[in-house]
């Protein structure tokens, strides 16, 4: 066992020495022309000093954190929570940094190879997507392995209180790794869906230029977006959803294993090491992924994902079996039936926002009669859609108590995320393959270069579709294990939290309310620095002379549009981000009950919210695709017109609001885990 | 007290009076010219048609749930539920009918009344509302107060099992009329919004003639929708609000009474007397409703509805004093807390949606970058606008439970609905007030005619937004006092609805998808049916030679739009309806404490996507209406029809689902309730 404990940190280092691997090989490879490296030079500069300017305002909040946790636990024994919280939150922001440095060489270089043929641009898309995804579980894992090492052996020893001073004191890490995952994506959010409606907005609508024109001085802008948003604020999450169902799971460990009269630690060490091997089963499935010229590249993700998925179902039978023999059986279909539950919450979300299928054909039908029709098709879609997927996360919930009480709740959540290593690589892939159809138009390639990297763009979408199942799947799951074991930490009976308590009741519906306060400040906050970056192109187009008609010397002013979206993001994203801390703070110095029902209502509506919205805006993305692919009178028809505008409501609904929502309700329950021994 | 209990079906009686009184005061006034007595029989004998067949089909759910109920208490000494549910059913629709009767006949006098002076139409307009108001305070005090006389003194005698029995069979009362509110809310809200964004697409937009011109054969569906959904729709769902409220009230004072020691037929009987009494003040304060020319018509409404609170508030105190004193403080500041936050909630429902206050007026402002940012303002705004009235209603719940248990609460909600007969008089008079204008229009009186009714639906706004705060504060607190009663009478003890109780958080969370579900299939309904009226004005247009230039024999075949917004109605509210109750029947056979999660998870979700869509709504109704007073562009302009779209979208959020989730939290917990014995 001891030996166990020791190879689960080597697990991360190998994960973080196949990321450094697969960056050399992106680096190796030819960045193409001058145009090109000029071009994508003002991406990744961008990119990079966004993040900079973030990460910049996230360590003062994350020093002042840590020194308001070291002192409010003074005497208690959990003071190191304050180091725990800076050393998660540290891996966080290591991987989105590292992971986006790499994301922004691959989309030149995968333009590049797209100007030879399909295979080497997805060798090396894929490859940068990688990079995010290992450098995420490796540090995510290296990280807590290594301070649970370092707590067990050095700080309290051996016989330290397992569940009221190691895990409480290692809860920091999780806090640290969700504040910085929620500032990211909203950040992130904005930053990317301002910068494209603002372009789309003047670019596209009034100025009736192309996509991506060089022309557009938001084009960069737009492009800074998908890697900040889609690429690093998508690896901060994963990397909170990764280290919160893995934390849960731990502190729900002991209650089990002294339910069974088990030894502890083994079940406490047992989501680790399982999260370990799924590092081995990610990084064995990506040298599935390479395909042939005239191949179709989805069946090379399909089987990397699949393979990945196969071999952790394999190797996680003996594993169990070693650690935690008592309950192998249980554990194991617990680890089942989230894997099962998250496929199919993926396969609804396809089916819903696919435009292969009835409900966003509907949506696209629903346009001929106008944008009001579609709006409310696209609602309504996005409203019923909740149905199957809280059914099954309800059933999972319910089969994972059954089977090992809450810990096979938390279980359930981590098999949905065991292999996020290479989940995530796919995750990461589109929008460099995305980024890199933009700097191959921005650069004048040949039109055959920019099909190729849509065609790599658009096969990630189906592995995208289930990769946001497993997402929402185990951010139920994850908030909920996190929500037991602040309930468990804060000694809130079972009478605490009863229904009939109208304390509990109150907490509820306050609870509840919050995703709907927040995904409104978000949504407001895209809506204004939108109208921030459509002034500035307009006064761009106005002043610049010879811009709009493409005259040789007059040149877009890109950097002070990447500016403005940068601040914008940065400003907005202060007031949601407290709002999710402090609101359980203040709560739960109020009462613990109060609290423990504000974090079911939160966890109720947020669910609800995250895929309402999630689906929706999906569903109005791909209606209006499919109105463009031909139907419905095609691109230009007033019913194309119709669906542009679901697809613009859609935009703060899927890519800023509902994503951000899903850490909302995770970061929530573990501010609450965190200030537990405060105020038992 | 027994004579109290004597007296309080006497107060029904009186208002039933009262009520016949007002319908003979309308009946003796003038109906006008020839013309106007055509259209308006048109439009009553639509309407009375319509309730005709969905009557039919009432009936036959009625007889059948009543048999079921019979069946499934035999034996257990509460078989008599069916009987209660029977004459609840029965007195929810007869309200109805008599309400929407009169209401079809007060539009034209009123409207003949305006072509004189404003006093006199107020009059008749007043006086109409007045009889939907008084019918259903009467007959819902009368039926209670009768059915509990019956039990106590006839079938059950003095000595009966109050809680057990008595109070168990008479919940049955509470189950028919919410079961008929639904279906009439859902039904009428189908086809008020079907036939208006009917009549308006094809009318107003395709064929450019204007609102209520009596080419479009659409009108009269328009006009006869306002009765079924705004008069009897509202009729029905304030029924059921008042019904429940004082059951649930009735129910929780036994144990309260327990708990204080004392006699609990005197605590069962206070929320029937204290409604008997809110009767009384809801008369006296009709007489305060009366205007000269020249003065505000608002001030009448005001001194009306705010003297009958007041003198509510005066009386209450002795009544308590003299039934309840060794609670009478504490009984009467929940009281107090109920209209305070009731009339707070108004407050901040006026703030959200005027069009002469910021929210809605930024709403208008972001017209002017096209529909997709109005439709992100609007919805972002009423996401926003729960924060408010959530604290409020978590603050008087929190507030009554300290001042008097769970029996606090429901005297809170009580509190909000005590004036309920003057309130909705007022909510009444404003479609009659709209009706008579549409009249006027369509048989071509003078414009002074149109203003003075313009004026009159005008005025009632801010006093319906007031009751609308009522409206969903008592929808909560009535609700949460169902549930409780619930919980008690099946005996679901503290434990077993924890939320550490993965079962209550499994039912938490399906519940918590019911109103998105449901939601969806109304507003799906909605836009089905206004597609079939769509396709029906389109073809009269085309088929009908001379119909759309007014050519002076080409008729409109207006009962062909009558009869498609009927079939289309009656068709599409079955699905929610019975959804509605079948779903808590199958939770609760299931596990009771899966349904009382359940129950929890629907309230919270259910009260914030009621208010979310409700202000949502009426944000973009007045941000459209603040283009048209001429900001922004003005009529016509690319502003104005940004700010329709956001309109349009608003009415079945507004009109069919918001107010149709208030009465289904309510249904779920009355159904619960009464199957209580069954599955304890």
């Amino acid at each position: 066992m001891d030996m166990l404990l020791y190879l689960t940190p080597a697990f991360g280092a190998v994960a973080l020495l196949f990321a450094l691997n697969r960056a050399r090989f992106v680096g190796r490879q030819d960045a193409g022309n001058e145009r090109m490296v000029e071009i994508a030079a003002a991406i990744r500069e961008g990119a990079m000093a966004f993040l900079r300017r973030e990460y910049s305002v996230l360590a003062v909040f994350a020093v002042l954190v840590a020194v308001i946790l070291y002192v409010a636990n003074l005497g208690g024994g959990t003071e190191l929570v304050g180091l725990s919280f800076l050393i998660g939150a540290l891996c966080s922001a290591v991987a989105g940094w590292f992971g986006m440095r790499v994301a922004t060489a691959a989309n030149v270089r995968t333009a590049n190879a797209a100007r030879t043929s399909i295979a080497p641009a997805l060798r090396v898309a894929f490859a940068g997507g990688s990079v995010m995804g290992m450098s995420v579980v490796g540090l995510g894992i290296l990280g807590l392995s290594g301070l649970f090492l370092f707590y067990t052996r050095v700080v309290f020893g051996a016989d330290a209180d397992l569940q009221g001073q190691v895990l409480q004191v290692l809860s920091g890490f999780s806090l640290g790794a969700s504040s910085i995952a929620l500032f990211a994506r909203v950040g992130g959010g904005i930053y990317t869906k301002s910068a494209d409606v603002g372009a789309d907005l003047v670019g596209k609508v009034e100025a009736g230029i192309p996509e991506d024109d060089p022309r557009n001085p938001a084009v960069i802008a737009d492009n800074v977006g998908d890697n900040v948003g889609d690429v690093c604020g998508m690896g901060a999450d994963l990397f909170e959803s990764y280290v919160g169902a893995i934390i849960g799971g731990m502190v729900l460990g002991v209650a089990y294993a002294s339910e069974l009269g088990a030894d502890p630690m083994r079940y406490v060490m047992l989501p680790m090491v399982l999260a370990a091997f799924g590092i081995a089963a990610s990084i064995l499935g990506t040298f599935a992924v390479r395909t042939r010229e005239g191949a179709n590249p989805q069946t090379a993700l399909n089987l990397g994902t699949l393979g990945a998925g196969v071999l952790m179902l394999a190797i996680a039978w003996p594993v169990i079996g070693m650690l935690t023999p008592e309950a192998q059986g249980a554990l194991y279909g617990c680890l089942v039936a989230g894997l099962v539950v998250g496929a199919a919450i993926g396969l609804i979300t396809e089916y819903y926002t696919s435009d292969a299928r009835k409900p966003a054909q509907a949506v696209a039908q629903a346009s001929n009669t106008g944008s009001a029709t579609n709006i409310i098709a696209g609602l309504a879609l996005g409203m019923r859609s909740t149905a199957l997927p809280l059914l099954l996360i309800a059933g999972a919930i319910a089969l994972g108590y059954q089977l090992a009480g809450l810990y096979g709740i938390a279980l359930a959540g981590l098999g949905m995320l065991a292999t996020v290593g290479i989940q995530l690589a796919v995750d990461a892939y589109g929008p460099i393959a995305d980024n890199a159809g933009g700097i191959a138009e921005m650069s004048e390639l040949p039109p055959e270069v920019r099909q190729r990297t849509d065609k790599l763009d658009a096969v990630g979408n189906t592995t995208a579709a289930i990769g946001k199942g497993f997402a929402i799947g185990s951010a139920a799951l994850a908030a909920m294990a996190l929500m037991s074991a602040f309930q468990q930490q804060a000694g809130v009976g079972a009478l605490g939290l009863s229904l009939g308590n109208p304390v509990v009741l109150s907490g509820l519906l306050i609870g509840g309310m919050v995703p709907f306060l927040f995904s409104s400040i978000a949504m407001q906050a895209v809506g204004e620095a939108a109208f921030d970056m459509i002034k500035e192109v307009r006064r761009q187009f106005k002043e610049i002379p010879g811009l709009l008609e493409g005259a040789p010397g007059a040149k877009a002013d890109n950097a002070r549009c990447v500016d403005i979206a940068t601040a914008a993001a940065l400003k907005r994203m202060v007031a949601p981000g407290l709002m999710a801390v402090l609101i359980p703070v203040i709560a739960g110095f109020l009462d613990k009950n109060f609290l423990a029902g504000l974090l079911a209502g939160a966890l109720v509506s947020g669910v609800l919210l995250a895929i309402f919205m999630a689906n929706a805006g999906g569903a109005w993305d791909n209606a209006k695709k499919y109105i463009e692919g031909g139907q419905h009178g095609g691109k230009g028809s007033e019913a194309h017109k119709a669906a542009v505008v679901g697809d613009t409501v859609g935009d703060p609904f899927k890519d800023t609001a509902g994503p951000a929502i899903n850490i909302l309700i995770k970061l929530m329950s573990v501010v609450a885990l965190v200030i537990a021994p405060l105020i038992r």
